[in-house]
């Protein structure tokens, strides 16, 4: 064995390791389900993060899995790659086949994990891990030891078996599992200190494994670091089983600025890296999930905004470029004055108080009606108040849309562009994308063809087929960016709705 | 005064109070905005929820606000009803023009909120407060102290203060806010056994409002509550500026279940004020979000539903009724035996070892391409594999849509329903409600008329407008429901794809 400082130096060093199971346990999540290509893709950019191990899947479930985990271990990244396996010879070989570096063994140690799920008693399940890490080991790999439900063990019990799998040399780690969530942060730190204190005369690393059932996972990994783990386990916006595992970028950021622990993670990628899980999984992400949601360095609010300009420490908890991210000002009815001289300013457009107080209210009133504000209203009302006399540039006259099974989708439409009548018609995969690119070929060669359409969204439609459907875009001419809605029952009417709002505003 | 038992009496007894700030703090959420009827509705669920004191919002930002506040106000509800206010004249006459029964005023307590945004001193803090203080006592109505930014204030300043307003009479409720959500749970700790050391001799509750930037606002508020927080501010979901409040379904579990706390929540009530806060803000809630999230009781992969199926405890946390839920067995890669054995024995289904392996296989298969599998989905797997003779009742053969600006949408479609050639059309307030009325007309009559469209839902696009759209329904007929999900670029067709494969599983 390799010389190692004792336990009590290495802490004091404080730097802890983080084992990413976003393509094993984050996979889980109910409703997900990547491809290779697309795990070896989320693979790629975890190691450019910095993760120390990265878990890229469970060997045994399919082949595609061993397809994923072959290509992950053989990308040549930094990281160490883990599979996870039942204590099963079959599932074992499968994760060796896809020549793996670790091969994460759970062995569950509640009683009625053991009993009830596996039907066998405690020294049953001793005997069987020895002999399954030893099986791993003999064929050169490393061995970590996830002790499933290990929260609801009998806690003697998981220190001598520990400390038996330690002293046998047959694992490199020790995971404590928090497999439904019912730790909390005291219960976390009374457990860990006696854990590590029983296995302080071994090397093993001890790691944490949380879920997120009550809200508490975050602070139970850091809980769990300060009574002495050294490594932690975590997902890409806290996916998982249920509510979820321990969020990676919620964990990163809470050890480094409130405890003063070290982290390999680039924390300035943790934005793109969250982004492109979003997108890959196509799991949602709350607006107000923290670091990482739409609204996590967003300010409405009058109040906010308004102390946000004076001093950008004074609404933010950190500066948002730390994880990768910009602050932006939202419109609606909590608006206040600052907002708005800002949004004139930026624009160039000189308003008294009067005209500024009177831009505010018609705000407020559409905000009063429930409705987001987007920078096209916004403009609108600016327009209206200042009685600028902006002609808007494009005007839709007629739409006309066909669709179907056995229909190939068209669309045609008659604008104004300039007072000017163009007629155009395109065909698309669908309804909307024929009517988006029959207003395209409308534009283009009128010195409008250097658009760009950056953002498509719409909101998820729930309730019945006659909702209202809100469409959102992103467009962008030079390096000018404008954000404009249309809200139909159509949809295809409000997506065109929506560009043509974009493009008068970009035009003003 | 009145008589009550002192600090560490209560203390003993351990019943926390909630003052919910959804409609005020949570509506702060950038592109939060709700009608005034829409608060009514949702202070209404807060009270039968039994939350002890609601605050309704900001009486001063606009006219629908005040509207708002007012019918909350004169709802004749149990709860407390509070309006929120800076130190200003004008702020609290349009808070007490409401009816309210308490005035939160803000007073910023951090020097950087007090020299920077409102651009005074401590003393002419501390003088403000008492008069606005005195200024709504005096019109017979409570006051609560929120003191913003409490956590980057000098705590002797916070104390001084505090102990001031507390000695002068003039407060029911001095409330520390952790604004820019910075606090961690041993901070957290330190500074409440202060404040209420500090505060002991005076009878005043001190109230905890914590926000989520670093995924800890649960954590902090129930450490704020052990060491001597009577009164916990939350929103439903954990709405509100940046990353959110505390949740309120968090923090009372977590008190409950893990610190032997009483509240007077009716817990089992959480989940239908979270879904009707969901649908009236329109705010996403992750589906990994705890206790709340669609995917909070959910299990699929193998070994999680297996060992559910033996005993719920071992892969739950609490059992979903206490939060007003249902478990969920969902079909995807990770998808094992027991489920399959589950869901074809739920359904009168023989099958032998070597079928149930082959639908097995099929599924993970589906699962491997990335696809969500619905029960429409699994269905189809059994009929192939056991190759069950069932023709599909209903078979949609041509669709034609159309619709536009200026057009009235209308839809056409030819079915096939049991080798009788159906031709109906309808029309809609969009092409998707044409094309779905065509399909209703096309069925009724056919003994097919009891059927119920429970929900529909498009997930949010995003990428392009060529982006593959993705439509679930879930309909029912008596007391069977079955979900369907239909796929293609076109939103319509994708429709009634979802709906023809949701009947037709119906009336297998």
């Amino acid at each position: 064995m390799q010389e190692r400082e004792p336990r009590a130096v290495r802490q004091r060093q404080r730097t802890v390791k983080f084992l990413d199971t976003t393509l094993r346990d984050g996979e889980q999540t109910p409703g997900v389900s990547l491809t290779p290509e697309q795990k070896l893709q989320i693979a790629k950019q975890l190691d450019l993060l910095g993760v120390d191990v990265i878990e890229a899947g469970t060997a045994i479930i399919s082949e595609g899995e061993q397809r994923a985990i072959r290509a992950i271990a053989n990308a040549g990244l930094n990281a160490e790659i883990c599979s996870f396996a039942r204590l099963l010879r079959g599932d074992v070989d499968a994760a060796v086949g896809c020549g793996v570096e670790t091969v994460n063994l759970v062995a569950p140690v509640s009683d009625a994990h053991i009993k009830k799920k596996l039907k066998i008693d405690r020294a049953t399940l001793r005997a069987k891990t020895v002999e399954m890490a030893e099986y791993v080991k003999g064929q050169g790999l490393k061995v970590e030891i996830s002790a499933e439900d290990a929260s609801r063990s009998d806690l003697e019990f998981l220190k001598s078996f520990f400390s038996e799998l330690a002293a046998a040399g047959v694992v490199d780690r020790l995971t404590f599992c928090d497999t439904v969530g019912v730790l909390y942060p005291e219960r976390t730190k009374e457990i860990f200190s006696g854990l590590c204190l029983a296995l302080s005369e071994f090397e093993t690393p001890v790691s944490v494994h949380c879920h997120n059932d009550f809200g508490l996972a975050t602070a139970n990994s850091v809980a769990a670091v300060q009574a002495g783990a050294e490594v932690v386990h975590v997902t890409v916006n806290g996916l998982g089983e249920r509510a979820g595992n321990a969020s990676l970028e919620e964990v990163v950021v809470a050890l480094e600025r409130f405890y003063g622990v070290r982290t390999r993670i680039a924390t300035q990628k943790l934005y793109e890296t969250s982004r492109l899980v979003r997108r890959l999984t196509k799991m949602q992400v709350a607006p107000n999930k923290p670091l990482v949601g739409d609204n996590a360095f967003t300010h409405e609010s009058g109040m906010h905004v308004h102390g946000t300009l004076a001093d950008t420490t004074l609404y933010e908890p950190l500066d948002p470029a730390v994880v990768g991210r910009k602050r932006r000002f939202a419109f609606g009815k909590h608006t206040g004055k600052a907002s708005v001289k800002t949004a004139l300013k930026e624009q160039g457009i000189r308003a008294d108080e009067k005209q500024i107080s009177e831009i505010l209210a018609k705000v407020k009133e559409l905000g009063d009606k429930g409705k987001l504000v987007t920078d096209a209203d916004f403009q609108a009302i600016v327009v209206d108040v200042l009685q600028i006399e902006r002609e808007e540039k494009i005007k839709l006259v007629d739409l006309s849309v066909v669709s179907g099974k056995n229909v190939y989708p068209t669309a045609s439409l008659r604008l104004a562009i300039n007072g000017e009548e163009v007629v155009e018609a395109g065909v698309g995969v669908g309804p909307v994308d024929a009517a988006i690119n029959a207003l395209r070929k409308a534009m283009s060669g009128r010195e409008m063809n250097d658009l760009r359409l950056e953002e498509y969204h719409v909101d998820a439609i729930t309730g019945g087929t006659d909702a209202l459907v809100n469409v959102a875009v992103k467009i962008s001419r030079g390096d000018k960016t404008v954000t404009a809605s249309g809200v139909s029952e159509d949809i295809v009417t409000a997506s065109v709705r929506a560009l043509i709002n974009g493009v008068n505003r970009l035009y003003l």
